[in-house]
């Protein structure tokens, strides 16, 4: 078995919740490249606990400022413009803008949907899918001339179950052709997985990097993994690695709101370098990175790839 | 308050299981008008207690022949073609062609939708939403230009919540605008409802008959209710009736494989007398009917709304 | 051992829905005599199935009038004068007065009480007992100088646990000195118990009739035993019989809302024959009636009272 | 598909509780020919629900004296010697004695033993195996030499999962080669499965006639199916019936102390006819009997055996 | 929003379970400033994890010395003398005496109450309440000519839910007039809250801190909050702060036998300085301390109140 | 109370998850003496979580080298010869060969059972009980000319209950002979207890040091307990401490995959020094090791032994 090329920084966790006055914690967080810099946008938990977002810029990627206030969202369709909760966000480059997707409180949890030029100004737009849903994700292009969008029917609570689906769209509005992509498979992923950073097109295939969750006699465990998908046929799996690419040990990692989470929401590759670094949330409470070649990420998820 | 006029019928059940050899039961089931007589969708469970919907027709809409075996779907559409499981159907009638509705088992419950012209050969759609999800009703045309589907997010089994929302599509297979129509309200709905026959236009609203579950220590009580919806925006409530419409009392309402239960899913209106015949399983077992003008329906429900 | 000595009314149920207007239920409802005849408070689940209490009369103790419209209590506190729902109604007599105990909602399920002298004028006193309690019952005089409730107390819902309680107080507002009196005993009651009609004055102690509910694979199945208290320390039981007096047999008991229920909440002596009526809900549906002489029931306590 | 040839006697039930004085139930029992009549023993759950076995004796199979008094069981082995409780015996014919086993409290449920001569006499072995367990059925006669016992592995309660193994024995008091027979396969029989009567041997193989638990909203729902097992080596299953052989519709197995519960335990076949009677317990709450041929149902077996 | 005033000790944790030859851990407890020292009663777990109540005395407040033997409690009232176990104590200084009170182990969880002149001899009173309750705390004064007691219906567990109630008292033995204080509101405080320390008296009312718990999907998390209550009705809730004012974050108080704890029992304030300190168990492990001015306290809960 | 007199090393953890590549965690495993070494087998669980057995030698007991590959079972019995799972093994000398009993997958979680001469070559036998069960341990030499295994039936997932029982064998193939040897009896092992080490022969009896299991709001906490059993009639406790030995303290113990575990399952005594080595799994992470005198240790118990 080739081992998990990750490598964590040294300075984890990069973001805590001193980066923003009155929060209780940050996680579980997207960034981008964006101009000569980067853009992100942030899970915020208030000292209310209430769950939202905000937007932050960084010239390295490591070093973050976060806007103190929650980002105002433009929405001209009333019925759903009552910001309730967001929590958990991507951001998918797609088409010269970017696209937000997140966990969106709709008479429960499901997903939304918002578009910014500038991240100064973001614009929701109608949530793709019905409630109970979480963790969607969209591929950063057309794929056969539709948008594709990760997601994950879930129920309204802590829920015990999950799979990968995806579905399709001419217009980012109307959503159909539902296919399952994954299900759970190995121990460490039994209870549920979710489609973690957008994934990355490489000639192999798409690189998705998942959390999966394995339920102990204390609780979840939420650790990472990674699986290849058809270039053309997104929902079917090419390879997918056996083992995790990263689990809880590190103690930001074990210790905090919920103990014993690693979880993955954004992903970045040099071009120059082909390094990638990703973003994860630990333990819900504070952002980490770690780092390897994009190269040695698909070699591991090729290496130990599972018969089945 | 004004009392229920739904009348039973003497006749009652009108199906039971004996209507199909080696079935275990006939429930659930829609009709509607058809040529000069009735067709209809019907769920049997047989003896393995797997769960089909066979074809059948009527002259007189009480008495039935049910095809011995389950429909054979036709499909175009490799991922999903393979029927797993399909319950609880509806019948919409739509420019001029008839789309049934239904559970449809695909990596979870979820919703199935098919189209026929002839009752005798079916051909399915896509899926228009992920799992899990049940009672999926599409209304009989189009409503400012699109099509309109209500449906109850779930988890994957006994699933103890459930509000009713809607979606709208441009073409039958991309779906969106999801909206929230109505939620649990009262005591015998207080568990989860869903939406029963397809919506009866009216000048006074489209009327939703629709189901409620309360949860008492013996476990689940379904019983009926009415409400009106706006007939432009349909997932405004102009009205709706505070008490049930009709609720499990009979023997066969009361003693089958799931006691206490009446589920409607299908309602016939006949234009000349107004008169509205109610088809609803009972119990999980048989098919009743009962019947009362609609004029009568649509006082009982603008008379007994809540206040709130 | 000596068999239960309560023999079933032929005319059972003595009371159905069909007694008021619009309801779905009248059952668990407790009946005490009055004047030249008899008055009764009565549990009246309405079509919405919210639960409220309706006065009634009858002249024979078997044919009831219940007033259409639910009691409109009296109460100068205002904290407390909203009532959210009142259900299995107990009437006690006491020191000339009537009062009446029943399961009240005040942010979850716990103890109402009223005092009426003409059971037309019913005047609230504050509730006796924080959330979450049900079944309470009040003794009919003070004993050592203070007045003396049974009760349960539970948890918000269909509570798994539940031994009978009493506490004592001085001028029926404050409550204190809380006793256990029994607990569960045998397979028939091992979920829980809760008081019944109110406490018949013996020489041989305080008769006490109560329910006791066991957890099949299908639910909760309810029945009714019964025991002797010590007349001066009534939270000592005195004697306890094993078996039930009455449990589920009839199909109005086996079938209904809530299927296998008996739950008896009056019991009226006749003096002169010594003839004991119980009252008793049936299915959380109706109401019947099974008698026996007094002497019969205390023989059969002390005949088959259990070894520990 | 062959419909199952099973007929319900007229007469059922057969046993009701009226056969035992202070009886609540009396079902899911087992009976053999024995002399010129025949025997059994009973599962009598008295009027304190305390489940215990009592011996009875008829003539023609159908009209049975069952013994007022529980058995009285003669036990050498201080340290299970205590009779806790015990229910849903089985009896087996073996080497000219005849066995019973039934479920045995011991520290949670078990599997008892035990073995007699006359029916007068009952003298207990040692608990075949630990708790947790339930539905023990020892075949009729050694195979390869072993003793061979059918059981099923449950937890403490209403266990929702449960399979078919078996284990053999040298001696009946120590046993091992656990193997797995049966899993759970049809929806019927999709929450947990046990042996029923004791496994009749035919040239086709042992036939054994098992239960199937479904689980709705309202409970487990109790049917009954077939299947054959291989002659010298039980573990495995030559052919197994889809379909159900007998499932809850009459109003004696749908009402009761538990709904919708047909419950196998004893199959005796005339030699003669070959006409094979079915005793099975019905609603937790009496005992009926059903009847076909043997080659009936050995073909209905091979006629509806599922493809996996 | 205004950031909590409260700063934790260096020294903290101040009290482990070294403090107590034997203990587990010594946590949730209570201190009065007494004489010219401190007097405190320790919820000391033993090794067994028997729950027991310590007496300990303090110079300073901040180092203490606590009885190796639990308290030896005076009672005479025979039905309650057996002392079962206790935890979570207050103490409340009232008309020149100290009373406690603490979660007492009578036939479930309920209230204790007791009252000590010396902190040497402790004599039990009644218990107030019946169970199932926890949280109780008495003013420090009487309100209105009576004593008022705050507390929390709960169930036998480790319940799911729970609001702050009060009840009052003319003499400390009967109990009436309950009130609900406040339920949940916020996402921190989500599963239920419950009274703290005894509540501070100000000019701006009854300065209530409490702790409340929020439910991740690995477990509860418990934080502390504050509110006003109205002085002369004080179930009226004049302010409440919505974000909480201390949460776990310290290693002592995110690891230990339960992780992710804090929880108040007593606050002190210092009349000269208007200092307030605060003494809160610690992932029910250890005892630690956080200090603030009252005034900014008050500032805190006024100015980060709630709209709703 | 006598304290316990374990003493945790300095250097612990002992083994950590870099002790096997590929590695996840490394714990609850099982050592022995061995020629003028040590050899172990080892819980390895890899990073698909799968957990399996790896054998291992030491030549002090404290540096490990574990194999990278799991153990290859020898085996001829094909219908268990799959094997599916294995964890938290124990080693018995017994003989003149070892033993290994673990938790095995077959069907659900059973116990397996083999032999080995040489720490090379693994044979199993058949498993000598049916699921569910875990935490099986044979002792060290025939009682009474029969084997005799140490277990604890179980439900097929994180059971919430649990005993010690034992069983017998004259030939390691079939058991019988089934007794209860412990409950749960304090606090900290209220849910479930099991064995832990083979138990050490001593003149007082059978030194059984064993976990129990109590259950906070946030998870189970395992602690390790001990007692002695009867010589001759193991099933008899002759003294049993109340208080745990080992409870989780150490950050190594309360942080890890499953937070607050000690999970003993190997104790070595150095027959010159007297000195006992318990060998311990934490956290489900790592392997740490506790010392004592074996005289210690029986002192401890016999001078902590419970009343009852």
């Amino acid at each position: 078995m080739m081992p998990s090329p990750l490598r964590r920084l040294e300075a984890n966790p990069i973001i805590t919740r001193d980066a923003v006055p009155g929060a209780n914690s940050i996680f579980n967080s997207a960034v981008v490249p964006f101009g000569d810099g980067f853009r992100g946008v942030f899970r915020v938990d208030d000292q209310q606990r209430r769950m939202r977002l905000h937007a932050g810029h960084s010239a390295d990627g490591l070093r973050w400022e976060i806007e103190p206030e929650p980002i105002q969202w433009q929405c001209d369709i009333p019925a759903i413009a009552q910001f309730e909760y967001g929590y958990d966000p991507r951001i998918t480059p797609l088409e010269g803008r970017h696209y937000i997707t997140w966990c969106n409180g709709y008479h429960g949890p499901g997903i939304g949907l918002a578009v910014t030029d500038d991240f100064a100004t973001f614009t929701r737009l109608d949530n793709p899918l019905p409630p109970c849903n979480r963790n969607a994700v969209l591929f950063p292009r057309r794929i056969n001339g539709e948008y594709v969008l990760l997601h994950r029917p879930s129920d309204m609570g802590h829920t015990a179950y999950g799979d990968i689906f995806l579905c399709s769209s001419p217009d980012l509005t109307f959503w159909g052709k539902h296919r399952r992509v994954m299900g759970r498979r190995q121990p460490w992923e039994g209870t549920k997985i979710g489609a973690g950073p957008v994934p990355i097109e490489t000639p192999e295939g798409w690189l998705l990097i998942y959390h999966g969750v394995l339920t102990s006699c204390n609780g979840y465990v939420y650790a990472a993994g990674a699986a290849l998908l058809d270039l053309d046929e997104p929902w079917r799996v090419l390879h997918r690695a056996a083992p995790y690419l990263l689990a809880p040990r590190e103690l930001y990692e074990c210790v905090g709101d919920v103990p014993n989470v690693v979880f993955p929401c954004a992903a970045v590759v040099d071009e120059a370098s082909g390094r990638l670094t990703l973003y994860y949330g630990c333990a819900d409470t504070c952002v980490s990175v770690a780092e390897c070649g994009l190269g040695e990420l698909i070699a591991f998820v090729k290496a130990n790839r599972s018969a089945d």
